[in-house]
């Protein structure tokens, strides 16, 4: 694996005059061991020399001794770093664990010149970001993803979130990394479920904004799929650039932004139906994007042939097809009804109208949602 | 008090092509019962109908029914406006509470498009917009500061906290109201004790701003303690003008925001010395400020006649004078030691360089302090 040049680009966010409001993001092969000190100094020159990693036991396993070498080697002294480790699971992203993690803050006396380091997947990445968010009223933070779903998605745009009981992501802030470096030899890890589900992201970027990408995933699906180096640095680059370009166009999502969601107000509505538990977010995703494709047929804004390409590709990603059958009618709606993308009252969709190209829409009838819920 | 004119003012924050980075404050008599609903409609044009007013149950007793009635005068409906009332006093501006409000906002399915109204002192402004800051990551509120305290100080500027055990604000987030609105016929409910910790942040903004201000204070203390309108008016927009003129050249206090927490090192660790509560915390920073003073004096930076008049002044307002005489010398410096602008391990101290001026000084030994401290 390595081969592969490291690949590196930069969001940018808002005026120049307005301060520190671009970050890079690196991705290639072995960064964790090599370059993550060289990093945080060149990315936060002035940082004190606290730096709490919030970490998930599984992933520390693996990654926090490889990164704590790194950062001491640099000179950052040991008893300096510290960390929080959260369990696995995303009924775990809560306020209680929040709490817990302000309390290591407070044990240790953080100030607010210190670094918040997130080295996990999506639970971990969205914490750590609400932490650095709101302890002392915000601290910089650096991304470390281990998942591919975190790679190509929560690391990049500066969401950060804990869930309520109720719903997911109900409390959280916008704070955007100091850096995010995607180190890919963390996927050797991964289980195939969970890498299988952040594909489902990727292909939501080939859909929604980029047909090339989305013909290239046609092509190279088996490649990445047997996590050839090259290809996933490929893949999670042109994620990253599309999800940057859409989030510097829309930074706390007003407009373009939304599109993102491709996929989501479905998909959010399986995961409550299903507790959180029983359903990766990519794979409530890969589902939600068949759901939108179909919906969007039906409304006439997309061809019956990209919608079944959309469909093929999610399926040559061993990805779920289908929606989980004991969801009623009523509760869809009721769920759906519940979505944060919900304005003035109004459920609103994103679907694509052709490869590479995606609308909000807010016209709906709950008659159309029912017929297309019924036909899969 | 119907015959002083409302007095307005504009926060101007950020550079202009970031968006509505700007918010006015409306100061006058009568604002609750008139004029909240068209502040909201003209600040708010777009904004959805949910409106969740924070306060607690002493403040809603006098003014809540009023706030309610304009709103719904103005054709907001009374179904859409839900309320959650929190239990007075500081230590109540926790984690937990903060939960609860959060359960309200879920309970009654709020959506991203809501307002979020704060009505009361500086713990409902605070909550109420952290809160607000991190509701489906950040949505629109507006400031009803009912307390002398929050209308001149917590209710301008953006921040916003709930507290830790182990240290005030603690946990929060830089998050601007889209409005801030000060009735001083709020402040006839005001207890004395309260209403005199408020004129120890009025009096800051003379000491550490503007040494005309101050002037006009010592002449006018008598007419301030007997809350003549005029007076105050006069006090709170000029309060507002000064802080406002510092939040705006530094909205996320990287540099001179800090100056705006003169006296508040020392104030914080007696606040937290007594645990907040027997000591209100403008009474704390009026001590703070006393102590900064010849410590600013003892350093070579402040004529003793200056430090005299800040404390005469201080005294003027009923103001205490003294620190609590049971914190041992260990404690105060652990207790300093802990507080949000230590930067690089070292304590900084905010100094009156002369009326009207203040500068942060870093480079204070630990027997200077204690001789200040011992001295008084």
């Amino acid at each position: 694996m390595m081969s592969a040049p490291t690949q590196s680009l930069t969001v940018s966010l808002g005026a120049p005059a307005h301060g520190a409001r671009s970050y890079p993001i690196f991705v290639g092969s072995g960064l964790i061991s090599t370059a993550v000190a060289d990093i945080f100094n060149s990315v936060l020159p002035s940082a004190g020399k606290q730096i709490l990693i919030v970490s998930n036991s599984t992933i520390a396993e693996h990654y926090l001794p490889t990164l704590i070498a790194n950062l001491t080697a640099a000179g950052i002294e040991r008893e300096h770093i510290q960390q929080a480790l959260i369990p696995d699971g995303e009924t775990f992203k809560n306020l209680t664990i929040y709490s817990e993690i302000m309390d290591v803050l407070v044990k240790h006396r953080f100030n607010r010149d210190c670094t918040i380091i997130a080295l996990g997947g999506g639970v971990v990445g969205d914490m750590a970001g609400f932490v650095a968010a709101t302890w002392q009223r915000g601290v910089p933070f650096l991304q470390i993803p281990t998942t591919l779903l975190a790679q190509v998605d929560s690391s990049v745009g500066g969401k950060t979130a804990v869930n309520h009981p109720s719903g997911k992501n109900l409390i959280g802030a916008f704070h955007q990394p100091a850096a995010v470096i995607i180190d890919i030899d963390s996927l050797a890890t991964l289980p195939a479920r969970e890498f299988k589900a952040g594909l489902a992201e990727v292909i939501k970027y080939g859909v929604m904004a980029d047909a090339n990408f989305f013909a290239w995933l046609e092509e190279n699906m088996p490649l990445l799929l047997s996590r050839d180096a090259e290809a996933l640095i490929y893949a999670i680059t042109k994620s990253c650039e599309l999800k940057a370009r859409i989030v510097a166009a829309d930074e706390t999502e007003q407009g373009v932004r939304a599109l993102l969601n491709l996929g989501h107000t479905f998909g959010h509505a399986i995961e409550a139906a299903t507790h959180y538990k029983t359903w990766l977010h990519g794979e409530a995703v890969a589902v939600g994007m068949i759901m939108a494709a179909y919906l969007a047929v039906q409304q006439g804004y997309l061809a019956r042939t990209d919608a079944i390409r959309i469909e093929q590709l999610i399926d040559a990603a061993g990805l779920p097809k289908y929606p989980p059958k004991n969801i009623s009618n009523s509760e869809w709606l009721e769920l759906m009804a519940r979505d944060k993308k919900v304005k003035h009252g109004k459920l609103r969709f994103i679907l694509p109208t052709g490869l590479g190209r995606a609308s909000i829409f807010s016209d709906i009838s709950s008659d159309a949602l029912i017929s297309v819920i019924e036909s899969l």
